[in-house]
């Protein structure tokens, strides 16, 4: 099996006072990764709230900073689902520049009815695509 | 007539590996003090939005970087609205720290139909409040 | 002990296109609460750097997320640090909207030396605050 | 001559609660555009830094909005720099989606002295690419 990755170029938006990358913005590499393994399943968030009114919602996330990313680092950031359940995904994830390890991360997502915001089982596609 | 300002600390997710603040985010400030001069006057965007299905959006923005703010710095934004045309507002505003001029804006603002998003007349409070 | 807390307003800055603040802007929201209880100990990040050559560094984040903070919203971010071993502390955090419990979060926070980045012991005054 | 251009992907991160882009947003859009421009030209602003003592600084930005920008939305970003007296360039740049210019921006950017933040002439590679 192939793990999902895709590129994030460090610019200085992202970066902080200490010439690295503010932590936080991890979780956002990490959400571009998630939405591009989506939109490689043919699927965007706006259109699974449009046609099948669901929503996809952090649930937790939690994050390992192992070594710090700089301005202008060309970072791949993988993307491993997995069924979490009936109504969660969790992916595994990672932030790597090259071979080395900068982050990981463990994110939890639930699917939620758009409308009332209440947990939905994961529509059939999604769970044929990560089993 | 006072100048209505707002403080603004400087925390690290507002800097950049320069070690100053990010440019984009002295417009983030500017809409701080200009929220709070909405709500200073017993309105919100969201009430605004619900009540009377009035929106404020941003037409144009022009700012002048003099100094640059730091970390931990305490700044002040100041906000001085005018009525600019029937259906838009013209906001200078300027970034204080004490004395020190750091950064100046003008930022206008369109009021919009909610639903169409259409240009329309301020209302008669802002009006009232900013004449 | 009374928990140390500190307010922070929504601004459209913080949301997404939910409506609700975006995930990682919790972590903003957190670091602000961490940097002012140090601030209140008398010490702020620039002087431990300038004077004592040290600086901290997230190791770890994990964050549930409970209910969404919107715009607006007035929000309590608390901090509850405890020394984690010689050279970290440990952060339990949660964000509050009055009485309700928004999001909480553990955050580990290493001690480096400034220049080379290795682990350190953390200075007496931190110890005795915390202890 | 061909006008340098960037593609940028719309994600959460950049959206608001009114569904389209945060309005400083654009200016992080416009300095990816410009690094990029810098890079094509065999250079990094930590190069620069690192190689000459040089670094850029915006010193005014004007922003027109016209359209909003949305969740997925893939856009372009443009960036037509030209030499603004010995010491500056000024950025002429768009944001399209498709044939559709959703904003405009003229940003000026100053080029200083790394330690003493002085502003000096522009490097002759810069004024070659410029002219």
């Amino acid at each position: 099996m192939t793990v999902f990755s895709w590129p994030v170029r460090v610019y200085v938006e992202d970066t902080d006072f200490g010439g690295v990358v503010y932590y936080a913005n991890y979780l956002r590499f990490c959400e571009r990764a998630r939405t591009e393994w989506l939109r490689a399943k043919g699927w965007s968030q706006a259109a699974l709230a449009d046609e099948r009114g669901l929503i996809f919602s952090v649930v937790s996330a939690q994050v390992n900073y192992r070594r710090p990313a700089r301005l202008d680092d060309e970072l791949v950031v993988t993307c491993e689902p997995r069924v979490d359940g009936r109504a969660s995904l969790r992916f595994a994830q990672r932030i790597l520049r090259g071979e080395e390890l900068l982050a990981d991360a463990d994110v939890r997502v639930a699917c939620l009815v758009a409308g009332t915001l209440r947990p939905t089982r994961l529509p059939d596609f999604v769970v044929a695509e990560v089993a």
